[in-house]
């Protein structure tokens, strides 16, 4: 198993580290290696067909700020010089084109090559393209990790739940939503828990992408699309974020033995992303940086999943189980 | 696939519904049917190589209260005048000698059959011996609803996390003591709440199973031996119930701002049932007849899943994810 590494950031480097503490893992598993074959980051790239040392990569890109040598232009002519079986497209999400992670899948599919990633971007813009193409050229396209990190809800949908009749997901999909609410519980105002949140790197300067709700709007569509079978996009989904909830109805709810959280909810027909009043005591009233999903299914009822939603091996986790799931189906 | 249920309760009963509810799944997955060509309840016992109507079985069942015509004695002679592939075995449990369970399941291993089981009783016992009989004769041993009911908590560690180290599983594995729990926590004695759960057909007449503790034990050791790869029976683990816990131990937990919980726990060296300190918004904190477990691998941090720990259709949802599994390694 070769394998093309597009982008290098956390994820990446999470990611390649992995691979190597699972060494012999793949080698009892499947009697064969999984090597890195080539890395591209923002601007550099280095390959090299017998395999590159993944703690090797890792140290380089923290020493040099860069992974390879070689600078390039064109993403397209590097993947075409080499031999791979499989892309980890991990390179930053754009929201709003689809970005370099766009070209990059879409090419790696149409050249019938596996696709791992947890970019959202092109996931959440053009999903049934992507799917469509993987569909017609026989190959793979897998995306744990894009959808709340370590917490595996789409191969939980997919594969122990396959039998089930799936009604829907609601779901908390932004730990630094959850984060700021569950401090706001505590009796913070809005302003002083998102500015804690800042300095904790749970939020960004800019905090509007997680408290708008636009980031959990992207696994609500990616849920949507993969799950349920839709075939909708970002501005499908009716959004409502948190910067409006005041301390005021966190009172409120706390009174009434409630918390308010931030829910994205997803059906054959709803595709909602707002501030819902749980239960204390419910699967969905926890606090923290945590992600989880309430599964609503005909038989098993509901079924809720929580974990991490962020971080660097969580997130590879997440890209391991997807990379496991397709060397089986290869056996 | 033709099928052989033992035991027609309410677990077998709601399984040959959910049999006859998935035959158009079945038909699209595999091509092929899923026939119930024999059942035996406690004392009869019908058979048809043809395949037998599985909701005219839950009619006569429900009707005569009994499944069969023919009474029998010998439930080995019966599985020997059968042609089937796998055995359903949904006997009432015995958790101090394994039943008729143990019988029906160890023949059925022996005569290279697969088995679907949810009976606690053989596996607590028993596990080391079975699963290794199973591994010698080529055939499969799957108990996804002995463990938390529709909460896939056997099929995500083997799975979805094959590829991370578990270190740690704690978790509620009985329904009837989180119930308890959870209206102790708003103030009700001891006693009061036990008979709300008696009166709710939670718990039984005599509840000492599950408060003193000895369901959940069953669970911790299926997990221990399947799970941890341990061979640990019933006596090695530590048990203490919830019949000790206090209103005052309640309240002086809230005052903390946690909760009581009964929690199983098992890892490489424990193997434990005991009441825990749980903070409140921790995914373990959960009230009512809800089961959840957490499992910490190195990659994923803890994962946490709850659903429904018992009832007819949501253990039926466990057991149709194993035979999806069993007619998927077949294809």
């Amino acid at each position: 198993m070769r394998i093309l590494i597009s982008g290098f950031g956390t994820v990446g480097q999470g990611f390649a580290e992995v691979l190597a503490s699972r060494r012999a893992f793949f080698e009892k598993r499947y009697g064969k290696e999984v090597k890195i074959v080539c890395v591209m980051d923002s601007n550099t790239y280095v390959c090299d067909q017998n395999g590159l040392d993944p703690i090797e990569l890792v140290e380089t890109k923290q020493t040099n700020k860069k992974v390879g040598t070689q600078k390039y232009t064109d993403s397209i002519q590097i993947m075409d010089s080499v031999d791979y079986d499989l892309l980890v497209e991990v390179s930053p999400t754009n929201v709003k084109t689809g970005g370099i992670g766009l070209i990059n899948i879409t090419h790696a599919l149409e050249c019938k090559k596996d696709v791992i990633t947890v970019n959202k971007g092109p996931l959440a813009l053009n999903f049934d393209k992507l799917i469509t193409l993987a569909k017609k050229n026989k190959c793979k396209l897998r995306f744990e990790g894009s959808v709340g990190g370590a917490m595996p809800i789409i191969n939980l949908c997919h594969e122990n739940l396959i039998g089930e009749n799936i009604r829907s997901i609601r779901g908390i999909f932004n730990g630094t939503c959850n984060f700021i609410l569950s401090k706001m519980d505590n009796g913070q105002p809005f302003e002083q828990a998102l500015k804690e949140a800042q300095q904790m790197g749970y939020a960004e300067t800019d905090p509007t992408n997680d408290v708008e709700g636009f980031d959990s709007a992207c696994k609500v569509v990616i849920l949507a699309n993969s799950v349920f079978g839709r075939n909708v996009t970002f501005s499908n989904v009716d959004i409502t974020g948190i910067s409006s909830v005041t301390s005021e109805a966190i009172s409120l709810a706390a009174s009434h033995n409630m918390v308010i959280r931030l829910i994205g909810e997803v059906s054959d027909t709803k595709l909602e992303v707002s501030p819902r009043l749980i239960p204390k005591g419910h699967p969905l009233s926890i606090t923290g940086t945590l992600n989880a999903a309430q599964i609503v299914s005909d038989l098993a009822g509901p079924i809720t999943i929580s974990g991490r939603g962020a971080g660097r091996l969580e997130t590879a986790s997440a890209m391991l189980s997807d990379l496991i799931s397709i060397m089986d189906d290869r056996e």
